[in-house]
Protein backbone atom coordinates (compact mmCIF):
# COMPACT_ATOMS: atom_id res chain seq x y z
CA UNK A 1 0.00 0.00 0.00
CA UNK A 2 2.81 2.29 -0.11
CA UNK A 3 4.87 3.47 -2.77
CA UNK A 4 8.18 6.21 -3.14
CA UNK A 5 8.51 8.31 -5.24
CA UNK A 6 10.16 12.52 -5.78
CA UNK A 7 9.58 14.75 -8.17
CA UNK A 8 11.67 18.39 -8.33
CA UNK A 9 10.20 21.24 -9.65
CA UNK A 10 11.72 25.13 -9.95
CA UNK A 11 9.98 28.43 -9.09
CA UNK A 12 10.77 31.70 -8.19
CA UNK A 13 10.14 34.33 -5.42
CA UNK A 14 7.35 36.09 -6.49
CA UNK A 15 7.37 40.38 -5.40
CA UNK A 16 3.62 39.27 -4.58
CA UNK A 17 4.82 36.95 -2.49
CA UNK A 18 7.30 39.27 -0.53
CA UNK A 19 6.30 40.94 2.87
CA UNK A 20 8.07 43.83 4.63
CA UNK A 21 10.92 41.80 6.76
CA UNK A 22 12.25 41.41 3.13
CA UNK A 23 11.46 37.75 2.30
CA UNK A 24 8.98 35.61 1.11
CA UNK A 25 5.71 35.09 3.20
CA UNK A 26 6.06 31.77 5.48
CA UNK A 27 2.53 31.09 3.53
CA UNK A 28 3.46 30.54 0.65
CA UNK A 29 5.88 27.55 1.38
CA UNK A 30 2.65 25.66 1.30
CA UNK A 31 1.62 26.47 -2.45
CA UNK A 32 4.71 25.40 -3.00
CA UNK A 33 4.95 22.45 -1.49
CA UNK A 34 1.05 21.80 -3.34
CA UNK A 35 2.76 22.98 -6.76
CA UNK A 36 5.04 20.57 -6.06
CA UNK A 37 2.51 17.85 -5.26
CA UNK A 38 0.56 18.74 -8.10
CA UNK A 39 3.49 18.00 -10.89
CA UNK A 40 4.24 14.83 -8.93
CA UNK A 41 0.70 14.01 -9.45
CA UNK A 42 1.32 15.30 -13.49
CA UNK A 43 4.00 13.03 -13.45
CA UNK A 44 1.42 10.09 -13.17
CA UNK A 45 -0.94 11.56 -15.78
CA UNK A 46 -3.27 12.62 -12.81
CA UNK A 47 -4.78 15.88 -13.56
CA UNK A 48 -6.40 16.90 -9.85
CA UNK A 49 -9.44 18.94 -11.86
CA UNK A 50 -10.14 15.43 -13.64
CA UNK A 51 -10.59 13.76 -9.65
CA UNK A 52 -12.48 17.12 -8.88
CA UNK A 53 -14.94 16.66 -11.61
CA UNK A 54 -15.39 13.07 -10.90
CA UNK A 55 -16.61 14.49 -7.43
CA UNK A 56 -12.95 13.15 -5.41
CA UNK A 57 -11.85 15.96 -3.68
CA UNK A 58 -8.43 15.85 -1.39
CA UNK A 59 -8.24 18.26 1.06
CA UNK A 60 -5.09 18.79 3.29
CA UNK A 61 -5.22 16.71 6.85
CA UNK A 62 -2.43 18.30 8.27
CA UNK A 63 0.93 19.98 7.25
CA UNK A 64 4.27 20.96 9.02
CA UNK A 65 6.87 23.22 7.95
CA UNK A 66 10.16 24.11 9.48
CA UNK A 67 12.10 27.59 8.58
CA UNK A 68 15.98 27.30 8.25
CA UNK A 69 16.64 30.22 6.13
CA UNK A 70 14.86 32.71 4.54
CA UNK A 71 13.55 32.74 0.80
CA UNK A 72 14.27 36.39 -0.43
CA UNK A 73 12.51 37.98 -3.61
CA UNK A 74 13.75 36.50 -6.80
CA UNK A 75 15.44 33.78 -5.44
CA UNK A 76 15.27 30.84 -7.54
CA UNK A 77 13.91 27.55 -5.61
CA UNK A 78 14.15 23.93 -5.96
CA UNK A 79 10.76 22.35 -4.62
CA UNK A 80 11.68 18.23 -3.81
CA UNK A 81 8.45 16.32 -3.21
CA UNK A 82 8.77 12.80 -1.32
CA UNK A 83 5.86 10.49 -1.74
CA UNK A 84 5.93 8.86 2.17
CA UNK A 85 2.77 7.33 2.41
CA UNK A 86 0.00 6.34 0.12
CA UNK A 87 -3.35 4.37 0.10
CA UNK A 88 -6.56 4.39 -0.71
CA UNK A 89 -7.57 6.98 1.89
CA UNK A 90 -4.89 9.67 2.25
CA UNK A 91 -1.54 10.68 0.05
CA UNK A 92 1.26 12.17 1.97
CA UNK A 93 4.52 13.77 0.81
CA UNK A 94 7.56 15.44 2.96
CA UNK A 95 9.30 18.26 1.09
CA UNK A 96 12.29 20.31 0.92
CA UNK A 97 12.41 23.71 -0.06
CA UNK A 98 16.29 24.58 -1.62
CA UNK A 99 18.66 27.78 -3.26
CA UNK A 100 19.36 26.65 -6.46
CA UNK A 101 22.31 29.37 -6.00
CA UNK A 102 24.22 27.56 -3.91
CA UNK A 103 21.90 23.90 -2.52
CA UNK A 104 21.11 25.51 1.07
CA UNK A 105 18.12 24.28 1.97
CA UNK A 106 15.59 27.15 3.57
CA UNK A 107 12.80 24.47 4.38
CA UNK A 108 11.72 21.11 5.37
CA UNK A 109 7.62 20.45 5.75
CA UNK A 110 5.69 17.22 5.32
CA UNK A 111 1.72 17.46 4.28
CA UNK A 112 -1.14 14.47 3.99
CA UNK A 113 -4.15 15.04 2.30
CA UNK A 114 -7.46 12.75 2.62
CA UNK A 115 -9.83 11.84 -0.31
CA UNK A 116 -13.33 13.27 0.20
CA UNK A 117 -16.10 13.10 -1.72
CA UNK A 118 -17.95 16.49 -2.12
CA UNK A 119 -19.63 16.50 1.33
CA UNK A 120 -16.36 15.89 3.44
CA UNK A 121 -16.70 12.50 3.51
CA UNK A 122 -13.45 10.14 3.20
CA UNK A 123 -13.94 8.05 0.15
CA UNK A 124 -11.55 5.34 -1.12
CA UNK A 125 -9.64 6.14 -4.53
CA UNK A 126 -10.94 3.98 -7.33
CA UNK A 127 -8.75 1.47 -8.47
CA UNK A 128 -7.18 2.55 -11.32
CA UNK A 129 -6.30 5.88 -10.33
CA UNK A 130 -4.83 4.40 -7.66
CA UNK A 131 -2.26 2.11 -9.40
CA UNK A 132 -1.92 5.18 -11.35
CA UNK A 133 -0.54 7.14 -8.94
CA UNK A 134 1.54 4.18 -7.10
CA UNK A 135 3.42 3.55 -10.66
CA UNK B 1 -32.23 50.14 -14.35
CA UNK B 2 -29.76 51.74 -12.52
CA UNK B 3 -30.11 51.98 -8.62
CA UNK B 4 -27.96 53.64 -6.25
CA UNK B 5 -26.57 53.03 -3.03
CA UNK B 6 -22.82 53.00 -0.82
CA UNK B 7 -21.16 50.82 1.81
CA UNK B 8 -18.42 51.00 3.57
CA UNK B 9 -16.08 48.90 5.23
CA UNK B 10 -12.98 48.46 7.44
CA UNK B 11 -10.42 46.62 7.75
CA UNK B 12 -6.45 46.61 8.43
CA UNK B 13 -3.48 45.91 6.36
CA UNK B 14 -2.27 42.15 7.10
CA UNK B 15 1.34 41.39 7.21
CA UNK B 16 0.63 38.64 4.35
CA UNK B 17 -0.13 41.41 2.37
CA UNK B 18 2.73 43.73 2.26
CA UNK B 19 5.44 43.21 -0.05
CA UNK B 20 9.14 43.83 0.35
CA UNK B 21 8.97 47.55 -0.50
CA UNK B 22 6.83 48.05 2.85
CA UNK B 23 3.65 48.81 1.62
CA UNK B 24 0.59 46.39 0.53
CA UNK B 25 0.80 45.16 -2.51
CA UNK B 26 -0.99 46.25 -4.98
CA UNK B 27 -3.10 43.62 -6.13
CA UNK B 28 -4.78 43.27 -2.47
CA UNK B 29 -6.83 46.31 -3.24
CA UNK B 30 -8.59 44.12 -5.61
CA UNK B 31 -9.25 41.92 -2.99
CA UNK B 32 -10.67 44.48 -0.72
CA UNK B 33 -12.75 46.54 -3.43
CA UNK B 34 -14.43 42.90 -3.67
CA UNK B 35 -14.63 42.51 0.10
CA UNK B 36 -16.70 45.84 0.13
CA UNK B 37 -18.90 44.12 -2.79
CA UNK B 38 -19.67 41.57 -0.72
CA UNK B 39 -20.72 43.25 2.44
CA UNK B 40 -22.81 45.89 -0.13
CA UNK B 41 -24.89 42.83 -1.85
CA UNK B 42 -25.05 41.03 1.93
CA UNK B 43 -26.57 44.38 3.19
CA UNK B 44 -29.54 43.78 0.64
CA UNK B 45 -29.59 39.96 1.72
CA UNK B 46 -28.00 38.38 -1.02
CA UNK B 47 -24.75 36.15 -0.30
CA UNK B 48 -23.08 35.53 -3.04
CA UNK B 49 -22.52 31.56 -1.88
CA UNK B 50 -26.33 31.30 -3.03
CA UNK B 51 -26.13 32.74 -6.52
CA UNK B 52 -23.45 30.43 -6.97
CA UNK B 53 -25.56 27.60 -5.46
CA UNK B 54 -28.28 28.60 -7.91
CA UNK B 55 -25.88 28.24 -10.97
CA UNK B 56 -25.35 32.00 -11.25
CA UNK B 57 -22.05 33.25 -11.65
CA UNK B 58 -20.70 36.98 -11.08
CA UNK B 59 -16.84 36.88 -13.15
CA UNK B 60 -15.13 40.35 -13.08
CA UNK B 61 -15.20 41.96 -16.11
CA UNK B 62 -13.04 45.01 -15.84
CA UNK B 63 -11.00 46.65 -13.08
CA UNK B 64 -9.35 49.35 -12.83
CA UNK B 65 -7.39 51.29 -10.21
CA UNK B 66 -5.45 54.65 -9.31
CA UNK B 67 -3.02 54.37 -6.74
CA UNK B 68 -2.23 57.21 -4.62
CA UNK B 69 -0.69 56.87 -1.61
CA UNK B 70 0.37 53.65 -0.20
CA UNK B 71 -1.81 51.62 2.59
CA UNK B 72 1.31 50.26 5.07
CA UNK B 73 1.46 47.26 7.45
CA UNK B 74 -0.82 47.63 10.03
CA UNK B 75 -2.84 51.04 8.76
CA UNK B 76 -6.61 50.84 9.76
CA UNK B 77 -8.78 51.17 6.09
CA UNK B 78 -12.02 52.05 5.04
CA UNK B 79 -13.15 50.51 1.63
CA UNK B 80 -16.44 52.58 0.53
CA UNK B 81 -17.95 50.86 -2.52
CA UNK B 82 -20.87 53.13 -4.65
CA UNK B 83 -22.89 51.50 -7.02
CA UNK B 84 -22.75 53.10 -10.03
CA UNK B 85 -24.67 50.60 -12.60
CA UNK B 86 -26.92 47.85 -11.92
CA UNK B 87 -28.79 45.95 -14.52
CA UNK B 88 -29.77 42.12 -14.90
CA UNK B 89 -26.55 41.10 -16.46
CA UNK B 90 -24.21 43.42 -15.12
CA UNK B 91 -23.38 45.75 -11.78
CA UNK B 92 -20.36 48.27 -11.75
CA UNK B 93 -18.91 49.73 -8.36
CA UNK B 94 -16.43 52.40 -7.74
CA UNK B 95 -14.50 52.44 -4.81
CA UNK B 96 -12.03 54.44 -2.60
CA UNK B 97 -9.86 53.33 -0.39
CA UNK B 98 -9.12 55.97 2.79
CA UNK B 99 -6.61 55.83 5.60
CA UNK B 100 -8.60 55.80 8.93
CA UNK B 101 -6.24 58.17 10.91
CA UNK B 102 -6.05 60.96 8.76
CA UNK B 103 -8.55 60.20 6.01
CA UNK B 104 -6.15 60.48 3.27
CA UNK B 105 -7.49 58.63 -0.08
CA UNK B 106 -5.24 56.11 -0.87
CA UNK B 107 -6.67 54.38 -3.84
CA UNK B 108 -9.86 55.00 -6.10
CA UNK B 109 -11.15 52.58 -8.38
CA UNK B 110 -13.59 50.82 -10.53
CA UNK B 111 -15.37 47.05 -11.40
CA UNK B 112 -17.71 46.06 -13.14
CA UNK B 113 -19.19 41.96 -12.56
CA UNK B 114 -21.44 40.31 -15.49
CA UNK B 115 -23.64 37.38 -14.62
CA UNK B 116 -23.25 33.66 -16.02
CA UNK B 117 -23.71 30.83 -15.75
CA UNK B 118 -21.39 27.82 -15.13
CA UNK B 119 -20.67 27.83 -18.62
CA UNK B 120 -19.72 31.46 -18.91
CA UNK B 121 -22.51 32.07 -20.54
CA UNK B 122 -24.43 35.93 -19.94
CA UNK B 123 -27.37 35.22 -17.95
CA UNK B 124 -30.63 37.62 -16.58
CA UNK B 125 -30.51 38.10 -12.93
CA UNK B 126 -33.72 36.42 -11.68
CA UNK B 127 -36.60 39.48 -10.95
CA UNK B 128 -36.46 38.73 -7.27
CA UNK B 129 -32.55 38.84 -6.91
CA UNK B 130 -32.84 41.37 -9.10
CA UNK B 131 -35.26 43.52 -6.79
CA UNK B 132 -33.51 42.63 -3.71
CA UNK B 133 -30.47 44.04 -4.82
CA UNK B 134 -31.83 47.33 -6.14
CA UNK B 135 -33.81 48.40 -3.16
CA UNK C 1 10.60 32.61 31.49
CA UNK C 2 7.26 31.78 30.31
CA UNK C 3 3.98 33.64 30.35
CA UNK C 4 0.45 32.38 29.27
CA UNK C 5 -2.23 34.61 27.95
CA UNK C 6 -5.15 34.23 24.82
CA UNK C 7 -6.28 36.57 22.11
CA UNK C 8 -9.51 35.77 20.37
CA UNK C 9 -9.95 37.68 16.97
CA UNK C 10 -12.78 37.46 13.84
CA UNK C 11 -12.49 36.85 9.98
CA UNK C 12 -15.03 35.77 7.60
CA UNK C 13 -13.72 33.85 4.50
CA UNK C 14 -12.81 35.97 1.86
CA UNK C 15 -13.72 35.19 -1.67
CA UNK C 16 -9.84 35.27 -3.22
CA UNK C 17 -9.17 32.92 0.04
CA UNK C 18 -11.43 30.47 -1.40
CA UNK C 19 -9.80 27.51 -3.79
CA UNK C 20 -11.63 25.69 -6.33
CA UNK C 21 -12.42 22.75 -3.95
CA UNK C 22 -15.26 25.22 -2.85
CA UNK C 23 -12.99 25.82 0.91
CA UNK C 24 -10.57 28.17 1.82
CA UNK C 25 -7.36 27.26 0.83
CA UNK C 26 -5.53 25.52 3.43
CA UNK C 27 -2.59 28.42 3.53
CA UNK C 28 -4.94 30.81 4.34
CA UNK C 29 -4.60 29.26 8.08
CA UNK C 30 -1.61 30.72 8.55
CA UNK C 31 -2.41 34.18 7.82
CA UNK C 32 -5.40 34.23 10.02
CA UNK C 33 -2.57 32.64 12.78
CA UNK C 34 -0.46 35.18 12.58
CA UNK C 35 -3.26 38.07 12.90
CA UNK C 36 -3.89 36.58 15.84
CA UNK C 37 -0.69 36.63 16.81
CA UNK C 38 -0.38 40.32 15.63
CA UNK C 39 -3.45 41.57 17.91
CA UNK C 40 -1.94 39.28 20.53
CA UNK C 41 0.93 41.85 21.09
CA UNK C 42 -0.91 44.35 19.93
CA UNK C 43 -3.03 44.36 23.20
CA UNK C 44 0.36 44.62 24.88
CA UNK C 45 0.93 47.62 23.20
CA UNK C 46 3.17 46.17 20.86
CA UNK C 47 3.23 47.33 16.96
CA UNK C 48 5.35 44.74 14.76
CA UNK C 49 6.19 47.54 12.53
CA UNK C 50 7.92 49.54 15.60
CA UNK C 51 10.19 46.58 16.30
CA UNK C 52 11.16 46.07 12.41
CA UNK C 53 11.92 50.08 12.79
CA UNK C 54 14.30 49.53 15.56
CA UNK C 55 15.86 46.02 13.30
CA UNK C 56 14.39 43.51 15.25
CA UNK C 57 12.42 40.97 12.66
CA UNK C 58 10.96 37.90 13.99
CA UNK C 59 10.86 35.35 11.42
CA UNK C 60 8.65 32.40 11.93
CA UNK C 61 10.69 29.09 12.60
CA UNK C 62 8.03 26.56 12.68
CA UNK C 63 4.35 26.43 11.52
CA UNK C 64 2.19 23.16 12.38
CA UNK C 65 -1.30 22.70 11.03
CA UNK C 66 -4.22 20.17 12.03
CA UNK C 67 -7.32 20.53 9.57
CA UNK C 68 -10.74 18.85 10.63
CA UNK C 69 -13.48 20.78 8.94
CA UNK C 70 -13.12 23.03 5.42
CA UNK C 71 -14.01 26.60 6.52
CA UNK C 72 -16.36 27.70 3.48
CA UNK C 73 -16.45 30.76 1.81
CA UNK C 74 -18.64 33.58 4.11
CA UNK C 75 -17.88 31.85 6.94
CA UNK C 76 -17.64 33.69 10.35
CA UNK C 77 -14.54 32.32 12.05
CA UNK C 78 -13.28 33.04 15.69
CA UNK C 79 -9.19 32.59 15.65
CA UNK C 80 -8.03 31.99 19.29
CA UNK C 81 -3.85 32.11 19.95
CA UNK C 82 -2.73 31.07 23.30
CA UNK C 83 1.04 31.66 24.20
CA UNK C 84 2.62 28.83 25.03
CA UNK C 85 6.41 29.40 25.70
CA UNK C 86 8.16 32.79 25.40
CA UNK C 87 11.70 33.66 26.17
CA UNK C 88 14.06 36.38 24.89
CA UNK C 89 14.81 34.78 21.98
CA UNK C 90 11.48 33.35 20.84
CA UNK C 91 7.83 33.15 20.95
CA UNK C 92 5.44 30.50 20.75
CA UNK C 93 1.62 29.86 20.25
CA UNK C 94 -1.43 27.11 19.71
CA UNK C 95 -4.00 28.25 17.74
CA UNK C 96 -7.70 27.05 17.33
CA UNK C 97 -10.08 28.15 14.21
CA UNK C 98 -13.74 27.97 14.85
CA UNK C 99 -16.68 28.59 13.09
CA UNK C 100 -18.56 31.12 14.44
CA UNK C 101 -21.77 29.61 13.42
CA UNK C 102 -21.43 26.84 16.01
CA UNK C 103 -18.34 26.61 17.55
CA UNK C 104 -17.32 23.84 15.37
CA UNK C 105 -13.23 23.43 15.38
CA UNK C 106 -12.01 23.47 12.13
CA UNK C 107 -8.16 23.56 12.54
CA UNK C 108 -5.74 23.74 15.62
CA UNK C 109 -1.96 24.63 15.23
CA UNK C 110 0.96 26.05 16.33
CA UNK C 111 3.52 28.31 15.78
CA UNK C 112 7.03 29.31 16.76
CA UNK C 113 9.03 32.75 15.94
CA UNK C 114 12.69 33.76 16.98
CA UNK C 115 13.91 37.14 17.15
CA UNK C 116 16.32 38.53 14.69
CA UNK C 117 18.36 41.37 13.37
CA UNK C 118 18.07 42.19 9.66
CA UNK C 119 21.09 39.87 8.84
CA UNK C 120 19.28 37.05 10.55
CA UNK C 121 20.99 36.36 13.73
CA UNK C 122 19.26 35.11 16.45
CA UNK C 123 19.28 38.50 18.82
CA UNK C 124 17.50 38.73 22.80
CA UNK C 125 14.75 40.92 23.01
CA UNK C 126 15.51 44.16 25.01
CA UNK C 127 14.61 43.87 28.40
CA UNK C 128 11.48 46.75 27.76
CA UNK C 129 9.97 44.92 25.26
CA UNK C 130 10.16 41.89 26.70
CA UNK C 131 7.91 42.94 29.95
CA UNK C 132 5.56 44.64 28.00
CA UNK C 133 5.01 41.12 25.85
CA UNK C 134 4.91 39.00 29.33
CA UNK C 135 2.32 41.32 30.93
CA UNK D 1 11.87 59.27 -24.17
CA UNK D 2 10.28 56.36 -25.46
CA UNK D 3 11.57 52.60 -25.65
CA UNK D 4 9.27 49.76 -26.83
CA UNK D 5 9.88 46.24 -26.40
CA UNK D 6 8.05 43.22 -25.67
CA UNK D 7 8.68 40.27 -23.43
CA UNK D 8 6.86 36.82 -23.00
CA UNK D 9 6.63 34.80 -20.07
CA UNK D 10 4.53 31.42 -19.12
CA UNK D 11 3.10 30.31 -15.57
CA UNK D 12 0.49 27.68 -15.00
CA UNK D 13 -2.41 28.65 -12.79
CA UNK D 14 -2.11 27.57 -9.31
CA UNK D 15 -4.91 25.66 -6.91
CA UNK D 16 -4.10 28.61 -4.37
CA UNK D 17 -5.02 30.76 -6.94
CA UNK D 18 -8.38 29.52 -8.30
CA UNK D 19 -11.51 30.47 -5.95
CA UNK D 20 -14.81 28.92 -5.50
CA UNK D 21 -15.96 30.28 -8.73
CA UNK D 22 -14.22 27.30 -10.43
CA UNK D 23 -11.57 29.74 -11.84
CA UNK D 24 -8.17 32.26 -10.83
CA UNK D 25 -8.60 34.74 -8.83
CA UNK D 26 -8.74 38.41 -10.61
CA UNK D 27 -6.26 39.73 -8.50
CA UNK D 28 -4.16 37.48 -9.70
CA UNK D 29 -4.09 38.83 -13.04
CA UNK D 30 -2.11 42.06 -11.40
CA UNK D 31 0.33 39.32 -10.11
CA UNK D 32 0.92 37.43 -13.46
CA UNK D 33 1.47 41.47 -14.69
CA UNK D 34 4.41 42.09 -12.22
CA UNK D 35 5.89 38.83 -12.74
CA UNK D 36 6.20 40.05 -17.01
CA UNK D 37 7.50 43.15 -15.84
CA UNK D 38 10.08 42.09 -14.01
CA UNK D 39 11.44 39.60 -16.07
CA UNK D 40 11.33 42.02 -18.98
CA UNK D 41 13.69 44.17 -16.51
CA UNK D 42 15.36 41.05 -15.86
CA UNK D 43 15.75 40.41 -19.63
CA UNK D 44 17.73 44.56 -19.67
CA UNK D 45 19.66 43.38 -16.55
CA UNK D 46 17.82 45.48 -14.07
CA UNK D 47 16.94 43.66 -10.88
CA UNK D 48 14.84 45.01 -8.85
CA UNK D 49 15.99 44.12 -5.82
CA UNK D 50 19.31 46.43 -6.73
CA UNK D 51 16.84 49.45 -7.18
CA UNK D 52 15.60 49.26 -3.67
CA UNK D 53 18.93 48.54 -2.73
CA UNK D 54 19.88 51.78 -3.71
CA UNK D 55 16.81 53.17 -2.28
CA UNK D 56 14.39 53.23 -5.58
CA UNK D 57 10.98 52.24 -5.11
CA UNK D 58 8.67 51.71 -7.69
CA UNK D 59 5.38 52.10 -6.87
CA UNK D 60 2.03 51.26 -9.03
CA UNK D 61 0.82 54.42 -9.89
CA UNK D 62 -2.63 53.31 -12.08
CA UNK D 63 -3.93 49.56 -13.33
CA UNK D 64 -6.13 48.06 -15.29
CA UNK D 65 -7.25 44.90 -16.61
CA UNK D 66 -10.18 43.81 -19.14
CA UNK D 67 -11.24 40.22 -18.25
CA UNK D 68 -12.69 38.20 -21.13
CA UNK D 69 -12.28 34.91 -20.58
CA UNK D 70 -12.23 32.56 -17.47
CA UNK D 71 -8.16 31.04 -16.53
CA UNK D 72 -9.19 27.94 -15.08
CA UNK D 73 -6.68 25.93 -12.70
CA UNK D 74 -3.92 24.29 -14.22
CA UNK D 75 -4.02 26.24 -17.51
CA UNK D 76 -1.24 27.21 -19.02
CA UNK D 77 -0.68 30.65 -19.39
CA UNK D 78 1.35 33.22 -21.82
CA UNK D 79 1.53 36.63 -20.46
CA UNK D 80 2.91 39.52 -22.93
CA UNK D 81 3.99 42.31 -21.37
CA UNK D 82 5.06 45.66 -24.47
CA UNK D 83 6.62 48.34 -23.03
CA UNK D 84 4.46 51.38 -23.99
CA UNK D 85 6.28 54.32 -21.95
CA UNK D 86 9.20 55.05 -20.46
CA UNK D 87 10.86 58.36 -18.74
CA UNK D 88 13.40 58.62 -16.03
CA UNK D 89 10.38 59.17 -13.82
CA UNK D 90 7.82 56.60 -15.08
CA UNK D 91 7.46 53.24 -17.01
CA UNK D 92 4.64 51.96 -18.30
CA UNK D 93 3.08 48.82 -20.13
CA UNK D 94 0.27 46.84 -21.72
CA UNK D 95 -0.52 43.40 -21.06
CA UNK D 96 -1.99 39.92 -22.77
CA UNK D 97 -3.13 36.79 -20.95
CA UNK D 98 -3.29 34.26 -23.68
CA UNK D 99 -4.25 30.30 -23.11
CA UNK D 100 -1.28 28.68 -24.62
CA UNK D 101 -3.77 25.54 -25.81
CA UNK D 102 -5.52 27.36 -27.98
CA UNK D 103 -3.55 31.26 -28.21
CA UNK D 104 -7.33 33.02 -26.99
CA UNK D 105 -6.62 36.12 -25.19
CA UNK D 106 -7.92 35.56 -21.55
CA UNK D 107 -7.57 39.08 -20.51
CA UNK D 108 -5.78 43.05 -21.26
CA UNK D 109 -4.14 45.21 -18.92
CA UNK D 110 -1.94 48.36 -18.66
CA UNK D 111 -0.06 49.66 -15.58
CA UNK D 112 2.25 52.68 -14.95
CA UNK D 113 5.22 52.54 -11.99
CA UNK D 114 6.85 55.54 -11.17
CA UNK D 115 9.73 55.97 -9.57
CA UNK D 116 10.36 57.14 -5.62
CA UNK D 117 12.58 57.35 -2.55
CA UNK D 118 11.60 55.58 0.15
CA UNK D 119 9.84 58.38 1.38
CA UNK D 120 7.51 58.36 -1.23
CA UNK D 121 9.29 61.35 -3.05
CA UNK D 122 9.06 60.82 -6.80
CA UNK D 123 12.77 60.62 -7.91
CA UNK D 124 14.41 60.31 -11.46
CA UNK D 125 15.89 57.33 -12.68
CA UNK D 126 19.71 57.19 -12.67
CA UNK D 127 21.57 57.60 -16.47
CA UNK D 128 23.06 54.57 -16.55
CA UNK D 129 19.93 52.38 -15.29
CA UNK D 130 17.57 54.44 -17.43
CA UNK D 131 19.74 53.49 -20.81
CA UNK D 132 19.83 50.28 -19.47
CA UNK D 133 16.29 49.50 -19.40
CA UNK D 134 15.98 51.49 -22.64
CA UNK D 135 17.76 49.25 -24.93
Amino acid sequence: MFATGMIEIETRVRMAETDLMQVAHHANYLRWFEMARVEYLRARNIVLKDLIDQGILFPIRDVQCDYKKSARYDDELIICAQLIAFTKVKIAFTYKVLRKSDGAILAEGATTNVFTDTAGKIVRLPEAIFNQIRT
